[in-house]
């Protein structure tokens, strides 16, 4: 309906449980990215859980995918208590394209719902991106580039993107012409994205 | 039948299982390569799962090869649920010739065939080279060097070459006499990767 | 007979089992050199298989003498599959003299046979000498410098050359001069290898 989207960025049509698309954004300009979360090995019972990463990650991003790692883990036993997942699962998360560094904080929210995903074996909601750095604890962290990971956002087709309350005041000064046909969300913490990208499931607390 | 080939990159007349002819690229022009995967000792009962890999490989590649192992182990449980290939095997990878560094994604494709062809004991199809990165999930990624590789698969006497779907351009801009005489597929997944190379075998779903 | 033979090279007048001369090149010239494999401790019941070298050996020369242990534990397996030696032993292989920097492929073959000198308890034929990469298949691949490698080798009083296939023209091109008195070999695959050094045993297929 109405002028085609342009779906050059994007990689996906479907996105299957542990893929999320992040936003990010360089000198160059901004663009979306997926970041993908499987399975290392079919879990039996004396499987032992495992985190591994690759994707060519700088030390910053490294970190912040130990702190999604982490916060998954406790995200999970205190909301889906019965779901035993992180106790066995050798965990990949992997961010394409492979020859690309890629560094900084600003895909915590991003890597986290990946792993959150596939834990859960749910995929996001169709028609989201989002950007957030995210602590320990679940707070999400102010990130630069709101322009032009909006404008790398609209060009993948999405239509929800999800930001930290922090940025509210990049996004409404924006121009119009931008924001035409994109809903912002802006969360101060985790849980606040997780209602957004998987709507349809409850939480224990 | 018809002028001769030049077979001067031709390492091997039949592949066993485990060898596959992957295409490389560099400012020098392009080069077929072969990725070798072995068995790194008999499997017994005890036996524990690991992979080694060796061939100069860059960071790059390393990752690559790593996500073609952890695609190769989901692939096999989901298409192949009888085979217990990679709940034991320690599993060696290398790309000859030792000496030369290597580095870049666009094995990945090739790696993953030649875990599976050992996985499965089965050679691949003769007559196939193929190039393109691989995402966890299994999504074929464009890579670059089309006319390069294409002249060296030439050069190399195959006659189909794998192509990821987004490079379909780039072979159509070649001229009809480097064209000529080879059949390229274009893939968007690797189980359409799967289904030339190895095209025998039924997968389960 | 005749003329008295250069010896300065030779380390060992016989070589015991798991002891066998390799050649090597630098822009100096050429040199024989030795790889020597030993058991590292005594195997007992619950012995477990291991691997260590020594010698001041560069990473490409690392990972041959890794594609060579891979490599001869799946000969032993397939051709002499009652030889359970590699299941237990722990084995190191040096490359003397420790305090010089060694690097490249070329001592894949000699690295190999050396292990299965080792494995076998069988001491190679004397007066051989090789050199060539070794792909994990057992391919022997093209090495540099056969002119130094020839006239160190009979320095050294070999009259046996173990050559891949692919340096046969190198070979032709010497003078006659350089030649005399040595007998080469040229090998495809190692089972060639094999046959030369070790003629007095039977592989099972």
């Amino acid at each position: 309906v109405g002028s085609p989207k342009y779906t050059s960025d994007r990689m996906y049509d479907v996105t299957p449980p542990g893929v999320i698309m992040g936003l990010a954004w360089t000198s160059m300009g901004g663009t979306s990215l997926y970041i993908e979360s499987v399975l290392g090995s079919v879990i039996s019972d004396d499987s032992k859980p495992s985190f591994h990463r690759t994707g060519q990650l700088g030390d910053v991003m490294k970190e912040s995918s130990s702190i999604a790692y982490t916060f998954s883990k406790a995200f999970m036993a205190h909301h889906f208590p019965e779901n035993k997942f992180f106790d066995k699962a050798s965990v990949h998360l992997h961010v394409p394209e492979g020859a690309t560094p890629k560094d900084g904080p600003s895909a915590g929210t991003t890597m986290t719902t990946s792993l959150l995903s596939l834990a859960l074996n749910t995929p996001a909601l169709a028609d989201v991106a989002m950007t957030g750095e995210l602590t320990l604890t679940g707070k999400v962290l102010k990130i630069g580039g709101v322009k032009e990971k909006t404008i790398a956002a609209k060009r993948s087709g999405v239509s929800n993107i999800i930001f930290p309350a922090s940025n509210r005041a990049d996004w409404d000064e924006l121009p119009a012409y931008i924001k035409e046909g994109l809903t912002p969300h802006f969360v101060g913490w985790y849980e606040e994205v997780f209602k957004v990208v998987f709507p349809a499931l409850e939480m224990k607390k």
